[in-house]
């Protein structure tokens, strides 16, 4: 047996069923051995004390996407990944946008040419369809699929996205014969853009009508709609950031009938409600994301559902913009009414932590379940499994040293996004990525970025486990 | 008191709560005593060994309603009211349809004069909107459920006919301010839409795939979505012609919930199913109706639903069309695709004694569950109670004298509908109405048309006791 | 036609499904007319502006029945039914109660002579059966069933009652074969005593603790074990005093399978909650019945129950003690222990005026719904339709009169029962009984009794409507 | 690193939650390495082309004991063992009997006395309580639990085992307050005896009618009672042996309010139905066991319950009688009432193939999860884990070598266990264990023992995980 690269000594690993106290060995940037003493490595890491877990996956981010007129994303793929590591991920997966007119697959190249040679950790790219046109439907899509972009977001609400019910269907019929996996974000646009006028017109326009607007039953209807329609194909869905009680219930439902429906969650759903909207000035427009925090009855419900196994990944649907810019939620229409606010949050270095202390830490899921949530699962669900998701022989040697009991308090100056606030700022969280080690190196430490931008590549992916 | 004009003598009386030995005694065509003897009336009918029921009321028939270039509904008034009356009705409640870009009040004006002087019994008239113009929505519909049209429908399919989402929630808005009943045809058009061009592609075009083209599921998502939006808006709904579990579940789900949401449903779903449809060369045609009959378990649910109380009326959707016609269900256009196929069956004079003998001589549903599922709750919907719906003093002597005993064979050939045939023709049944009288007048008896064209009125209504 | 003997006029009749103006006559004790107006009758009347409501039927009230040693009930058929018709009623339908090691038919027989020529009002006995021996399921049960006592109620705890579940088959096939109607208190024997000898080592002994020592899971688990013995034999089964959420929710998943189960409520379970146990000193053991009054949610869910149709009767469950007594509450074990304390409330006075006031005067149920869950179903569920249970010819002229805008404020010192205080004590209620009609005699007017003990009988039954 | 005992190459390594390919290497009997490549072992076994799995554990098998006057089970522990062993397993879990009257750690030590030295595999050892004395609740069973025998069964049904329910809540009492894991036989006893006396009154004595006196509804009423205690005294059960629908759906509930309920299901209840009762003479008792196998609705409600994770456990409840055998099945008394037919069927030896086959091969569950059914979840419900239940450093090197793709015919000859027949004779599977390997040692291969008795240790437990 030739030497070691990397020996990671002492530390307890934790996978999706299994918790065990381990050496693991590296060589080529791959786990080769997970033993009880491995000796001779060029180079030892120390993780006496620590867990050992796969680093964590995020399926769910926005980087550098187009947001309407007048508004930039504050991540690139440079800032985003090296937040992501800092938070203890290996790998991040956001979206390639279509944007309406154009071709899906110029889309495609633009963001993986943005994306090349600026990342610190793996990405693998999905795709948003917002013009089901024949010629994407029939070609471009197929085409991609085949060159393993595996799965793709549609959109039930926004102006510049929506599918009606004939374009969902047509898009479902091609990702089942090409086995796809569908993402879903549903929420009901009509119910939306009506509430949203009548809102407008009683003068209720501050970030805090944003939730108003887009109550649990409009996202529990269109979540039935979608479940239906992939029923009648007969094509698996992932219906994303799931935000309470009423939405859950359907996917539960679908769930129990046997049908393929799986679900994601966030932390903003476990941790904010409605209320953190009700800021001072605009202050309420840094929470503003879709769909809203709810009340701590749909947090609750949250919980149960990731603890009865409704949810299958826990991301961050990491969508950042700066706060005090008008490029990003104080643009001059945002000030005018919540409709303008941009939707999205930053949370893509937090995620880990947030999950970890309120779920592990606070005795609410078990580790092994805190590691499927969070990294398993999420490669088993987008086709990055058995390469990523898990402490074996053959993976990626993609390894977070965790320590369980490290207590810190999250503040927006020790973060790494682009984004000017976080969200959680203040929150105590007890549970700490020590260490991000991403295909054997060491690309984060004690909340350094300490790789090179352009370590991470660009990952094709197979056909979902789950599809 | 003054001599009374009418005793009915010696039958059972019915309500929907009561049954018990009287006679009733009518003047001025109202009930004014119900008393163990009424002697020295004008006129005495025996009603002995008979049933007293209220009359009949059919709160959802189609009449002499446009239904596309080149097809032609198969009944006016004349021939609707005679055949009501026939089958043990006094009082239907037809649409006046709004079709696109025409003036609703013009729509009802027009509907109205067709009806004058035509009606054998009472009639009621709900409207269909299908263009909710501003003008429509502002003035039109408001003045008109103030004169008395307190309930309209809406469709969420149907080409012509289509809401979407958008103005479903500005018409349940106004239903919601006027308190106006809104009734809804749950299918969802686009999944339908897509069906059928899937089975056109495939050359599947016979009537049979008019059932394969809106499966239940299509009619659950819409009722969810119907639902949904009614929640949102805080309004009450009547989800007409139910088909099978699938809806019912989710209307079931909703009452449970406390919301106002209703629901009817028809002879057709407790007796026909899918393979009615499978008949050679066009036969099937006869019972192409939306949504389209199901099976043997979802009859069994609808039985459930009507023991249970998820469903508040039982309505014959009678909407008649002749078969051996080109303008009827063999238009030249019918001959190529079901989707061509006028939509709709005859059903409004057998209704009663099939319900009658499956639900009550089979001993499936209590004589004064059928009372309230045929009569009283049709009035209580839709604003005519008190006026009708039960055998009380005040109310319309509008009473069908029923034999529970009678053994009867349904043949088109003794119906009195406009339609050439019945899908229920050799239906064997145990129960018949063999006298109707409305507002004290004898208007058919044994099967034979004994009143006067003209005698029924347009009557306007309250406010639905259910809104 | 001979002259009426009375005829009240100008009120506004109320059946289960019906309300409208009317006169109604009586001769020899029964209605014979419901007109629009009466005239000429003996004695006449005047309803103005009052309902017509049939006489309230309390099936569930405990009167002189043994309550174990030095224990002695409040009320004996003259107190109780004098209380009954001042609070608007016209029957009751107490217990004749088996003590184990004797004859059922001696008990019955006894309980007959106590009531004879005591009685304001109708009558007509259940049975308890405590003791079911080959000689009482064999003999002495079928001979009384036949006889026309066609119920009885089954206890699955109380030291003195507890059938096993061995003796509930051998006493479920008895009602099957019998057609029998079985009332059943469900609460568990075992989980009970197992919570009383616990709390009472804790030194938690006052009367609030009686409420602790059957929580609501143990009335569940009852329910579902009584519901699944009965599926076993396949005999219908009214679960008596159903007090929340988790009870009712076993019924009406048992009626949604299509069982014949049953369900009445109480209005101290609408009313009152687990806190008012928690009086000073003793004062708690005025509210100490079983099973306990729960919490706010609990009620709701009562009324969800009776809006939605899980309930069919609304009954007092009137079992009256004395508190300022050492044969009543106030023992010198109970004292000790809630344990000891006799379980029991007196409400039969008090029960209409509860649920008209919090339920059809709040907007909760309608005027109907309260004649059918305090009337009608009452009769039909225990045979005696269609002699009583509505206004209609043929039935008993057992009548009262409603002031539906009445406000009154209960007081003890206005009852008639023979306990010393009402768990009511200064409750509001808008609503209230100005006249009881029995058989055509006034029995009560404005809370004076003004009929004479012994105008009531003694009824034999037929079998329930819902066997 | 001191050189390997074995090391077992070329396989793919199998977890309850991970695939991968992998050499597996073993030093003194435990696992310590899991690696690309290992080289150099003394000994080495060629996995290549199979799936290298954690053993099997079955943690519900009865072996030796007493089972009524006259009859013997067919296996003692070296039979068992060696089945068990050959069959894929390296782990069992027998139940040591508390006869009533007699010491509980008398039982206990007897039970040990007679498997130490005989075992080819690693046993441990509930308890079964069937005279809850204070002594025994009191000192015996702590002093048990605390030596490392963490669980126990009880009985809801048999005359000799059955526990009242007060029995039922102090026994849970004990286990709450020392951490043990209750598992509970949840069946009727009075409804079964009940059905069972009039079965036989009936002269239905043949073993089909022992499926006819233990219907579902006696099962699921047992389970909902277990939960309600359970709940009430807030203590984890685990529900052994779930034969279908109804009782399975009572445990879905109970998990949906988040109680800590468990559930086990068997072979016979996705294989065999009441039907294969129905043998021609006496055969229909090879198939007695109870619950009894219900029908093929009920087996495909067992694999959705297999597939959402209702169920933790996959066991056989091996319990063995001969048939042909007067101490077997066909006692004299067995002749004349299915009553008195020995319970039981052997299964020690075909669960994992049966599992592996219908549920693995037939695409119906994942590879990871039948080893979480069959080894993983085991091992942490009943305290051995992480000493057993995965492939990791430092587990047992407890492993089953698995030819996923070998056909084979499940034959009595081929069978080590004590019986004289198989309920699957002739069943026909695909997916075979070739070999295993306990503590390092291959102590069966391709249906041979090769290991020697006494080489099996009496394991003691650690508390649940699942506690």
């Amino acid at each position: 047996m030739t030497k070691l690269d990397l020996a990671i000594r002492g530390g307890t690993v934790v996978t999706a069923s299994d918790t065990f106290r381990a050496d693991v060995g590296v060589r080529d940037g791959r786990i080769v051995a997970v033993a009880a003493e491995i000796e001779g490595a060029t180079r030892e890491i120390d993780a006496s004390g620590l867990l050992v877990l796969p680093g964590g996956i995020d399926s769910h981010v926005h980087i550098a996407q187009p947001s309407g007129p007048d508004v930039v994303m504050a991540d690139d793929f440079a800032s985003a990944t090296a937040a992501a590591a800092a938070g203890g991920n290996t790998c991040i997966m956001p979206f390639a946008l279509q944007q309406r007119g154009t071709s899906l697959r110029r889309c495609v190249e633009d963001y993986v040419r943005q994306a090349e040679g600026e990342c610190h950790i793996d990405v693998s790219i999905h795709l948003i369809i917002s013009d089901p046109t024949p010629e994407v439907l029939g070609q471009e899509l197929p085409a991609l699929l085949k060159a393993g972009y595996t799965s793709f977001k549609v959109f039930m609400t926004y102006d510049d996205l929506v599918l009606n019910d004939r374009q969902l269907l047509e898009v479902f019929e091609v990702a089942r014969r090409e086995r796809a996996l569908v993402m879903v974000h549903a929420e009901g646009y009509d119910a939306i853009k009506y509430m949203t006028d009548r809102l407008e017109r009683a003068g209720q326009t501050s970030p805090f009508f944003h939730a108003t607007s887009r109550p649990e039953l409009v996202e529990r209807e269109a979540a039935h709609r979608a479940i239906s329609h992939a029923e009648l194909i007969d094509v698996p869905i992932m219906i994303v950031h799931v935000s309470g009680r009423e939405a859950m219930e359907q996917i539960r439902w679908a769930q129990r009938r046997g049908l393929k429906v799986y679900a994601e969650t966030c932390p903003q759903y476990l941790t904010l409600t409605a209320d953190d909207l009700q800021g001072l000035n605009m202050e309420g427009a840094k929470y503003v994301c879709s769909p809203p925090p709810r009340d701590a009855a749909s947090q609750a419900a949250i919980w149960e559902g990731l603890q009865q196994g409704v949810f299958q990944t826990f991301s961050s649907d990491h969508c950042p913009f700066r706060y005090e810019s008008s490029e990003g939620k104080l643009t001059p229409k945002a000030r005018t009414s919540f409709r303008w606010v941009p939707n999205g949050i930053p949370g893509i270095e937090t995620r880990l932590p947030i999950l970890f202390s309120e779920g592990v830490s606070a005795g609410r899921i078990s580790l092994n379940r805190f590691v499927e949530l969070t990294s398993t699962n999420h490669a088993k669900m987008y086709g990055l499994y058995p390469r990523k998701g898990s402490i074996g022989v053959g993976f990626d040697a993609d390894i977070t040293l965790w320590d369980p009991h490290r207590r810190e308090t999250i503040r927006q100056e020790n973060l790494h996004h682009g984004s000017d606030y976080t969200p959680w700022e203040g929150f105590e969280v007890t549970g700490w990525p020590v260490m991000t080690i991403a295909r054997g190196e060491i690309v984060a430490r004690d909340g350094m970025i300490v790789g090179n931008k352009g370590a991470g590549r660009i990952l094709e992916r197979d056909i979902s486990a789950y599809a």
